[in-house]
This record gives C-alpha cells, structure tokens and sequence, in this order.
C-alpha cells in the first residue's frame, strides 16, 4: 500500500535516459565509488533534467542530513525497548540517525506530554514501542510527522506495525525439538490474555501435530512469565510422568520460565538434555547463558525489529506510507538444553531418552 | 559552591517586605493554596517591587513551562540508565518533565553526535550516566547548557557528579550480617578494576573489622559480575570449609554471583540461611525476588540519583552551579536468605550456626 505521489521521477527514468543501470545512478547521485566521472556527470544531468527529487534518506545521505527519531515506549523496564532503540539507531549510520527514548509508562496523559515534547523539538518521526504485543490505540492522529508501531501494533487500520512473528517463532522452536528427536512435548508458558503467549503456543501446538508428535497433558499450560511459575510447572510435568505419562521435552514461553523448570528438574535427578530438552524464548543472555545447562531459546531479533521499524519511517518521511501489520521472523538461539538424547544417536529408531512414569 | 550572582532578590526578601513567611511566599508565587487573595496580592506586589527574578523552577512552575532533559547513557543494557531517568523525571510532576534518553554505547563519536543532537533541540540541560561508577573524561566544555554526572564520574573536577554510596553500601551488608550474628564473612565480588567492587569490599572489609568479625580466606575474593563466578567461589569455599575454615555468611557484589553461590550451596546441602547467610547488591528484582530463598540484597537506590540530579541540574540552570563528587546512601532490602540463624535464637551466646570444617 504505497501513497507516493504519483508522476514523480525514479532512479529508474534516470537509467534510462541516461542509458545506465539503476544501480549505477543510486552509486552516482549517492556518491558512493565505482562510477567514472563522465557517467556520473551524465547521470546528474538526467537526473536534474527531469527534475528528480531524491527522497528523504537519499537526501539525508548527499547532504549530511541526520534525521531525530522520538521512541515512545512503555517499557520502564528497557529489556524490550533498549534493543529496539539499538536497532533503529542501526538503520542509519552513527551520526546520521538519533534515536531519543521517552518512557511513557503505560500513561496515556504521560505518553501524551512525551508525544508534544517530541514534536515541539522538531524529530522527523516517531516509533512507539511496548513490553507487549497486543493492540492499542494509536498515540495520535494528524501529527504532522509519521508514527510507526514496533513489538506493539497500532488497533487503527490506518497505522503501520512491525512485530516479531510469534506464530512463527513457537512453531520454529518445537520444530528443533523434533529435529532432536523428541516426540512428547509439554509447553509451559505465561497469561493467556496475552497475544504472543496465545500466538506462540499456536504455533508450537500446529507443528508438533504436524510433526507427528503429542502435546504432554492435552493442552498449553498457561501462567505466569516467571521462574516461580517454571518451578511450579516442573512439579506439575513431574506428577504427570510419576502417574505414567512420557515427557522427553519441554518448550516454555520464556527464558525466565525455563530457567525455573531446569533448576526443579536438575534437583530432581532428570538430565537435561539427556532425559528431556528444555528450551526457552527471548534469548535475555543474563538467564539464557547463566542457565545449567545453557539455555536454547528463540530470540525475537528485536534489534531488526527496530531498524526495520526505523526504514519504514525513513520511507514514510519521503511519503512512501504502509499500513497493517509485518511480522519479523524470529530466529533459533542453539546452546546445550536441547541436544539430541545420546540414546537416538546410536538407536535412531528410539525417539529420545524422555521420561515414563 | 553557589554561583549564583551577588544581589538577588530572595524569597525571605519578599517575606519581610510583604509581613510573611518564606513560604507564604513560595505558595502566593507558585500558585498553591492556603493562601488568601489579600495575601496573595501584598506578595506579588512585593515581589514585582524588588525587581524579583523568580528562578528557572519557579518560573516552569509559574508558566506552566516544562523542562527538557537529554539523558545520555554508555549503558546499552539499561539496567541501570532506565531508573535514571525514571528518577530525573520524578524531579518534577508528569507534564513538567522530559527525559530524552540517548544511547551512547561508550564510543566517544557517538556520544558527541548525541549531544550535537541534544544541543540542536534546544535541551535544558544534560545528564551523563552509565553503568559503572569509575571516572570518565567529560562530554564536553562551554556546551552552553549546565552537565551533571550521575552513576558515573567526570575526571573534571568543574563537574558536579551524583553516585551511589558504595563504601556505605559494602559496610550496610557487613553491617547487618553481623546484626543477624554472623562472624565469619566471606566477601565475593566483581573485578578489582571496578571502582564499586574496591570501595564495597573497603566498606565491607573496615565494618567486619570494626564488628570483630573475620574475612573467610582472608582476602576479598574478587572475579567477574557473573553467575558463573558465584558458583565458582562458592565451590572455594566449600573447599575451604573442608580444609578447617569457619563460614557464616557470604557478601557478594552483585545479585547475580549471590544467585550462583545459592545455587551451588543448596546442592552442596547447605542450609541457607540456617547455616550461612548469603547477600547481594543492586536488588535487581528479576533474580534477588527469584532467589531461592528470595535474596537479601543493597540497592543503590538509583531512581534517588536520579532525581538529585535533575534537581541539581535545575539548579544549574537558574545558575546556582555545584561542583566535586556527592555520594547518595545505599539502602537495605532485608528477604529471606540472611534471618539470623534458628540456633543463635535458643542460644544467643553461640554465633550462628555456620559451616565448620
């Protein structure tokens, strides 16, 4: 859904009449290298002949430009916000983008003050972003700047968001479970009423039926996303295996919830990969890396979020607006808690070690 | 260390003029109640009389003006800029403060394309912070705008710099440890290189002393801000529990090496905090709440910093500029895993239980 205005003049008018590639004319008019001087002069004048107006980025890039992007979040907390500031800063070169975080702690009135203070100090754009996925509403409307959604999504049609894909990434970590071999996968995660819990817990449960493999105690076992609650569900997991059902992996909605279920289960005597996988999601170094053993985990390479999140502003400051939602893949962390059982390797038919009351 | 110019006129000038107190006054000029019309009226006439220049706070209060902030941080990891800047926007009520948070990833050209950046939106003022508390060069001279440094040190001794109080923070640890009945602590913390590992261990290692407490090994057992390295040292000191030594607490650095020497304790059997009390320090909730038993720990109370600061850097502004080096208390978050010991309560004269080889 692109809004430029029409009529206007493409790198690819430019190639063509100045009978180059449009690679050419981007390296010419970008004063990047590998372009003799009498192409790129022939390049400049098609270019000004046909009245060629290079938007906003090509702009910043010839003329030194650096654009101010205002990052409204509503993440005190920063474990969200802080790599999606990383990320939108990466978008651009060091000392042509800046990226000013604002906390607006969940605080209409509060975001509404940092909304003001933002435009009033003349940023280019404005990214919003949160601790969480689900639907809010937009911060404004008619701001006279562009305003794009990251790891939040905007309840207005009109508003762009990027967020990780959380179908994606739950389907993606129990596929590596069963590409170890595991077949009786258990999922343990945090409050149904959020949508990446919801998400990741769909798509988790599509691939193992797909795979062939079952869903241990017949459903997702939603609470909280803390170690406490990883604690608790290992007890639980432990009391469903003594009463006789098979357990060889267990896939939990968070790094921290993970952690939680090692320590229960390590205590317990069950090894961990040998007897059953554990994997994680949110990749946080501090309790992935920490873990015994270190944690597989699904990163939601949040930081791409950012500097894609970032490229759309660019793209909607030079008027080429998008609407909707893009969702960014996650990707695959693999550390220790997940290696294939020792048993399968040497009898491949014998899915995993695992557990059996 | 006041600069601001001879022959001001005062709040207490006004007051004697008008027959009121100082703070009739501030309530009749900063639109507060209590105060009569009649009352009111005899103060702003006073004031306006004297040629009163109220000061850069008082005049945001009076014009409903906001301040605007830039915050910029070498911490990437936010851990300890976010409460930074949560505590400089406490300064003052929502809507009267901005806080622009810039990520200058301890590279000194970013850092200065932050505060071109900060400077070209027209900024109040600055806050530099980072997450370690060793002196840095300053981010600039004559920048037009007042400079405070907090959770961080200029090397400038022009600059004013807020951090936490670490000696008071390591002999607060010791300080309750003993209270709880301890005498034999063992001391666990990050690099030597670090100026807040030195200066806890000073201030833990001076109250021991003071208290007739004894450091176990006999030296500060200084590593890495890890996990890793708290199961590390504690494996130490089993071993040197072993060998004859008396144990009955452990102090260690940060919450992180209190959560690995709990960990590798528990397996070990050892009772805590029935045998040996175990500590932290940052009250990083994530892991000292998570803690099996949930951590005692310090907390350098850095939202506190923070707010000092904005209101040091709003005194800068009106020209009342200090300078050197202002240490803010650490404060004590008592949980479970430093009670006194169950048999020191029976029998008082016995200290602790501790481990004994």
């Amino acid at each position: 859904m692109v809004g430029r205005s029409s009529g206007s003049v493409t790198l690819a008018d430019i190639a063509c009449v100045a009978g180059v590639s449009a690679g050419t004319v981007s390296r010419a008019l970008n004063g990047r290298g590998g372009v003799n001087a009498e192409t790129r002069e022939r390049v400049q004048e098609a270019a000004e002949r046909l009245g060629y107006q290079p938007n906003a980025l090509a702009r910043g890039l010839l003329s030194g430009r650096s654009f101010t992007v205002g990052l409204i979040t509503t993440d005190s907390f920063g474990r969200f916000s802080i790599p999606i500031m990383l990320g939108a800063e990466d978008a651009l070169g060091a000392g042509q983008m800046s990226v000013l975080l604002c906390d607006g702690r969940d605080d209409p009135i509060r975001e509404r003050h940092y909304l003001r203070t933002l435009l009033e100090r003349r940023v280019d754009g404005i990214i919003v972003t949160g601790r969480r996925t689900d639907p809010r509403p937009p911060v404004g409307t008619s701001l006279g700047v562009p305003v794009i959604y990251a790891m939040t999504q905007s309840t207005s049609p009109e508003d762009l968001s990027i967020t990780p894909d959380d179908l994606q990434g739950g389907a993606l970590a129990v596929g590596h479970l069963l590409g170890t071999g595991r077949r009786h996968v258990a999922h343990v995660t945090g409050p149904e009423r959020f949508q990446a819990a919801r998400l990741r817990a769909e798509g988790a449960v599509a691939e193992l039926a797909a795979g062939g493999g079952s869903l241990v105690g017949g459903r997702v076992l939603y609470g909280e996303w803390t170690e406490q609650w990883g604690r608790q569900a290992a007890v639980l997991l432990l009391d469903l295996v003594s009463r006789g059902a098979a357990l060889d992996a267990v896939f939990c909605g968070n790094d921290q919830i993970a952690r939680g279920m090692l320590d229960v289960l390590r205590e317990a005597g069950v090894g961990v990969p040998a007897d059953v996988a554990v994997m994680g999601f949110d990749n946080w170094e501090i309790i992935a890396g920490a873990a015994r053993p270190p944690l597989t985990t699904v990163d939601m390479d949040l930081r791409e979020v950012g500097r894609v999140a970032a490229q759309a502003l660019m793209e909607a400051i030079d008027g080429e607006r998008d609407r909707g939602v893009r969702t960014n893949p996650c990707r695959l962390v693999v550390r220790d808690s997940t290696a294939p059982p020792a048993r399968s390797v040497a009898r491949p038919d014998e899915a995993g070690a695992g557990l059996r009351g």
